[in-house]
């Protein structure tokens, strides 16, 4: 290898090894960590950031950088070494755009605005984080003029988690997806909804783990090389290629919550196991977007999870787990009662078909705040109005409305949301053409196996890692540029089967 | 505050908070990471330990300590300023003597060690290990040899330990000791041993997790501030002033290992605890020496929760918790046999009498390796001859011999063990020290009480963290220079109760 090239990789794994450590530092907070070390904790976190983001926007990795573009070019696009130049050029100067001090002063209103939001949520009192939001709004715009050029504000922040998207792209597909979308929730929500209340009993806690844990080793969670705790918010974290962990929460009052949330974690930690051990301490060594991240942990929990073919295998055994609970719930009352769809409130509760609405309100309102074209103070109004028209109810409160997701109140407004429901749209994708190179997977599925289905997305997307972009991947993988006719080929099917739809 | 000290505390604080994140990563890797994680685990254990040291020997700390020295002087010795400033100084000064390469070769070469340690002793193969062993020593004298001007060549191995202890110092009290001790060693193994066949029945693990965590919760130890974990070997680390973790490990047949255990951890995770919170990320928060760290533990675990006075209080308690196991044993019985006094091969089994025989042992065998008069191959013979004449029997095998102890396989060889015998002198100088101020103490031991004692130690030790050495914190607190009268009275009245003395 380059032996300027070796120095690049020598100074990325340091920075790595901090970000490594901000990770477990970080996971411990949201695990174990006790309530007093809150206030070090945060300072510690804060230490291991600056120190990373210093080290990474250095001069000296710009020299490295200019000095590896003869050697760049006389490599592969898609070889380890003119991947790595490449990727790490993308973040370094895109992380050089942004002043220090301005890093700092986001980090800094982000966590008081947390703070704000974390009383304000439960106390249903939008006035007053509101004037945080809107410093986080003003700051927003301040990013993405660090950035100039750009086509729409969004730009720039939809950039950070899907490379390489705009705001034009995804609102066409959105908007797209939106015309097919809207009629199908409207069929099935004139209908009568199903019956889930068989999964409201009591079902006792080790017994939710200890079957969850099983189905999601069977996919190919490897627990040698992570492993699940509990924490307020369910979360996947990555420490090395050797040590990716997922962590759950609990209702014994609800039977799908843990069981579904630890597949859709155990997705996004299968992706970053799958990464090639070659990349391990480099920038390589990430899922490539929030969209195919997303489009990982919905396959797995959706496609997969919430099939019949999945229940055939697995019903029969969570039946011996649940005797009382589930003995008189038929396989097909318990697959309706895991697809119920139904308008609802909350973005994170709610199913399949009616989710990406939830998404696409979210989407569009970063947007308009962005242009300028709905205020702060307009947003609780501007919210119910919304959801009235799309869904048919609306919260009659902000608690339960515009102040229910962390991400407006811990980072920025734009491009938080978009990732969910291109996660949804390539998931599709990818699991039909998945389903088209291995026909048998369907049958597998539906006696427990995952092999050939696991991999698949090892071999076409997780070994990757950030080596192509998500545009690249899907077109790599499907033969096709991303295109919502999967997703609503399996939508159509697969809930035409349930409802009467049309 | 002086702007040039407020520049030395704004980087320590950052050197602080890098040597936090290898303690988190350091707890995790020892309790909850999964076995993929070891490889990547070392690298980033690595670069924190690298980082940490270059930024603090860093000559601009250096200018500062040196821009200080008149601020330093123009304030109290035992102010919060003059302290800082003059701990600080003198880890400074230990750490730039040894440059960086020299560390990180010992680093290197401690964990190849250790790797080869954790093989050699289950083969019982001290052969394999000898030679890397043969390299720790030579490594060991080199590291001394930064030091010059010592009087014995372990004497900067044990003042890094123990600050201001030198060989000549700590042999000396060690023979007074030895002189004492070995007659009472022999007095009681010449008796019948006590039974304690009632520690070794069935013990279900959470019964004695959660008794153990009620008597930490009632001797002080914070776990709003700290939390218990399970670890293959026990150990206490901090991460702040606020986040004090212990550790313990459970065998179901042996009810005091993690009792005793749990209250030792506890012992110094309280020292930790009560550190004026003001010193929190300087170099003052630590607990000031091994031994005076180790005093405190001992304390908690045998002069408190070996007496008959806690047992009074706390075995009825005890026996509700296990009645099938203890109905029948009556606490004159119970105490007895966690007081069993007889020779054993494993120090960190060894009973409280014949303890500082393991140690003592080990100290001296330091202390020859490095004058060269005893030879690393000569170590398993010396130790079993050693082993027979102290305690009158000697292991079969190098496992539960000279290959037992992690230290010189971990570290280095010298200052590695004086501080667990100098803790339970002081230990025991440091009660006689509470209980002439408070001569209430033992009553409200017996009545299940400890704020008395909690606020004893706190006030006069935990809170000064590294403010005085050991040698001035025993004389503040005492008023009298390190003496082991009161160890010997204390072993001499509690032994002498149960064994016939003299």
């Amino acid at each position: 290898m380059d032996i300027t090239l070796n120095e690049l990789k020598t100074r990325l794994m340091e920075i790595n090894d901090l970000n490594a450590a901000e990770s477990v530092l970080s996971w411990d907070q949201n695990t174990y960590m006790p309530p007093g070390g809150a206030a070090a904790r945060g300072r510690q976190l804060a230490t291991l950031s600056r120190l990373a983001h210093e080290k990474f926007t250095h001069s000296e990795i710009g020299g490295l950088l200019n000095d590896l573009r003869d050697y760049e070019e006389s490599q592969p696009y898609d070889s380890y070494e003119a991947s790595l130049i490449r990727i790490t050029r993308r973040d370094y100067e895109r992380a050089v755009k942004v002043p220090s001090a301005f890093v700092a002063l986001l980090t800094e209103h982000a966590s008081t605005t947390f703070q704000v939001w974390t009383e304000a949520r439960p106390a249903n009192d939008f006035a007053k984080v509101r004037p945080f939001l809107e410093k986080t709004l003003e700051l927003s715009r301040e990013l993405s003029d660090f950035f100039p050029g750009y086509e729409h504000i969004a730009d720039p922040l939809i950039d950070f988690a899907d490379y390489g998207m705009k705001a034009s792209t995804v609102t066409k597909i959105f908007s797209e997806l939106r015309r097919e979308l809207v009629p199908i929730v409207h069929a099935i929500t004139a209908q009568e909804p199903a019956d889930d209340t068989s999964l409201h009993q009591h079902f006792p806690e080790p017994l939710q783990w200890a079957f969850g844990m099983e189905v999601v080793r069977l996919f190919g969670y490897d627990t040698n090389r992570g492993r699940q705790d509990k924490s307020p918010h369910p979360f996947t974290t990555s420490f090395s290629v050797g040590d990716v962990r997922i962590t759950t929460r609990i209702h014994e009052n609800n039977l799908s919550e843990a069981l579904f949330g630890t597949m859709h974690e155990a997705g996004h930690a299968m992706y970053e196991q799958g990464i090639d051990p070659a990349f391990e301490g480099t920038p390589l060594a990430n899922g490539t977007s929030s969209g195919v991240h997303e489009s990982q942990s919905r396959l797995w929990e959706n496609l997969v999870g919430r099939s019949r073919g999945f229940l055939e295998h697995f019903y029969p055994q969570l039946k011996k787990v649940f005797p009382a609970q589930l003995g008189n719930v038929s396989l097909e009352k318990f697959y309706r009662a895991i697809n119920k769809v139904s308008p609802s409130l909350i973005r994170v509760e709610a199913d399949e078909v009616t989710y990406n609405l939830h998404v696409l309100l979210r989407f569009d309102f970063e947007l308009q705040m962005l242009e300028g074209t709905l205020e702060v103070r307009d947003l609780p109004d501007a919210w119910r109005e919304r959801f009235k028209a799309d869904l048919g109810i609306a919260p009659s409160d902000d608690r339960n409305g515009v102040l229910q997701d962390i991400h407006w109140y811990f980072a920025q407004i734009g491009g938080m949301f978009q990732g969910y429901t291109l996660g949804n749209i390539m998931g599709a994708q990818f699991f039909e053409a998945a389903l088209r190179a291995h026909p048998e997977i369907p049958d597998e599925i539906s006696k427990g196996k995952f092999d050939t289905l696991h991999e698949f997305l090892r071999e076409n997307i997780y070994r990757h890692g950030s080596v192509y972009t998500a545009e690249e991947l899907v077109k790599r993988v499907t033969g096709n540029p991303l295109t919502i006719a999967p997703y609503i080929r399996y939508l159509r099917k697969k809930y035409g089967e349930i409802y009467e739809l049309e």
